[in-house]
C-alpha cells in the first residue's frame, strides 16, 4: 500500500533538484534493480507487484500494478520500482584512460555513453556541471545496469584540463585523423554537446584535436551522434594496434 | 487549412498498413524536410506555419501552429511536415560493403544505423521484413537526412546470403575479435535483434562470426547496443590499417 506522501516523493525524484535534496534516486525494473542491489549502491527502499527480491522486509513494499503506474516513468511499468540513495563520487584516476563529458543533454546519449564506458573498462567518467545528471530516470534505464560500475563525477572540466599532465583529446569535426594518431593508454577524452560540440573555454585547455573521418558524401555537414564518436573512439583507443 | 479527411490520412501513416496503402510517409522540421525536397523522393503535399519552402504552391498549404499539432507525431511541432511517396527500392551493389539487419526493432537504433552507413558511404542497406519500416516517422527523424543517401531494401535475408559469393560477417557475442581480422572491402555485415541477436536460419548462411571484444567486467553478460556495435565494426572495415 502506497501513501499520498510516498508517490509524492517518488514522482517528485524525476526533477534533479529534488534527487539532489532527498539524495535519493530511482530505477525501474527487475534486471537493473538486482544489478543495483549487488552493488555500492544502497537501497532506500523498494516498490514491488511480485516478491522476487531477496531483500529485508523492512525494506521492501508490496503494491499493486495500479500503485506501480502511478509512480513509474515508463509508459509500460515493469514489477518493480526502487529507491536508492545517491552515492558519494569517488575520485578520479587520471593515469588511465578517462571519458568527459562537455554539456551532453540527451539522457540517452549520457546512458548509452556509461554502457559503453563500462563496455571498455573506462572506469571514470567526468561531466561538465552542464551535463544532464546521470540519476535522471531516462538516464539510470538506458545504462542497463551499467551505472553500478563506471563513477560519474560532476566536476568544473576546464579546472580538471587546466591542472593536468594527461594528455587530452576533444573530438572535432576537423580534428586529426583518429586512425593516423598513436593514442597512449592513459588520456582524457572529451566529447562535446550534440549540436554545438566542445564549448571554446574548454577547447582552450585540450592537447590535441582528434576527428572521425567522414566516407561518405563529403558535402554533408552532419555530425555523427555523440554515443556513436564515443563508440568507435574508445574502440580505438583500446584496439591491438 | 486542413479538412478531418486530410488529418485522418496523415495520422493514419504513423502505421505501416496506411504506408503501404497509399505509398505515402511523412518528414517533420525545416532541414528533414529540405534534404528530402533535394533528393530523389517526390513531395506529394507540404503542410507547413510559415512558408520559408521553395515548393510550387500546388503542392504547398499553410496551417496554423494548431492544426500542426493535430498532425505531427512530435511532443514539439516543428515548423513543418510533409508528405512524400514512398520510393522504389534500388538494386544493391554487392560489390562494395553493405549492411545487413536481421529484426531490429527499435525506430532510433535503425534511424541512427541509416546515419552511420551514409557516414561511412555504405551505400545500400538491406532489412529483413521483420525489421522496423524505415518509412516508420521516428525511423525518419532519427536520420536527420540521412535516408535519402542510403538505399534501404526489404528482403529475405537469408535468400540473399544463400545466394551471393560475397563474404558475409555476423556480429556475435563469440564471434573471432574484430580487431585481428583480415577485413576485405566487400561484404555483408550482418546485425541482428537487440535482445536476441542473429536469427539462427540467418546464421546458418553467415561465413565469417566477428566480436567486439569487451575490456570491461568480464563476469557482465549484458551487450553493447546494436548501433554502437554498428558504428565499430563499419570504423573496422572504413580504417586504415
Amino acid at each position: 500500500m502506497l501513501s499520498k506522501s510516498q508517490i509524492k516523493l517518488i514522482t517528485s525524484l524525476r526533477q534533479k533538484k529534488f534527487r539532489l535534496q532527498h539524495q535519493l534516486f530511482f530505477a525501474e525494473g527487475v534486471k537493473t534493480i538486482n544489478e543495483l542491489l549487488h552493488s555500492k549502491f544502497k537501497l532506500h527502499q523498494l516498490y514491488t507487484t511480485t516478491s522476487d527480491f531477496n531483500v529485508s522486509d523492512v525494506l521492501q513494499t508490496k503494491i499493486t500494478p495500479n500503485e506501480l503506474k502511478k509512480i513509474s516513468a515508463l509508459k509500460t511499468p515493469n514489477t518493480a520500482l526502487a529507491l536508492f540513495e545517491i552515492p558519494i563520487e569517488e575520485n578520479i584516476d587520471l593515469n588511465t584512460l578517462v571519458v568527459a563529458l562537455d554539456n551532453v543533454r540527451d539522457p540517452g546519449n549520457l546512458g548509452t555513453i556509461i554502457r559503453l564506458c563500462d563496455w571498455f573498462g573506462v572506469k571514470d567518467l567526468i561531466c561538465n556541471t552542464e551535463t544532464v545528471d546521470c540519476y535522471n530516470p531516462k538516464v539510470v534505464q538506458a545504462t542497463m545496469g551499467s551505472i553500478t560500475r563506471v563513477n560519474v563525477v560532476y566536476k568544473d572540466l576546464t579546472e580538471i584540463l587546466k591542472e593536468t599532465n594527461t594528455t587530452s583529446f576533444g573530438a572535432f569535426m576537423d580534428g586529426e585523423n583518429i586512425y593516423d594518431e598513436e593514442l597512449p593508454k592513459n588520456g582524457i577524452l572529451v566529447l562535446g554537446n550534440e549540436a554545438n560540440g566542445i564549448q571554446t573555454n574548454v577547447e582552450a585547455f585540450i592537447k590535441k584535436r582528434i576527428s572521425i573521418p567522414r566516407f561518405g558524401n563529403l558535402q554533408q555537414t552532419e555530425s555523427l551522434n555523440v554515443a556513436n564518436a564515443t563508440a568507435i573512439l574508445l574502440s580505438e583507443f583500446k584496439r591491438r594496434r
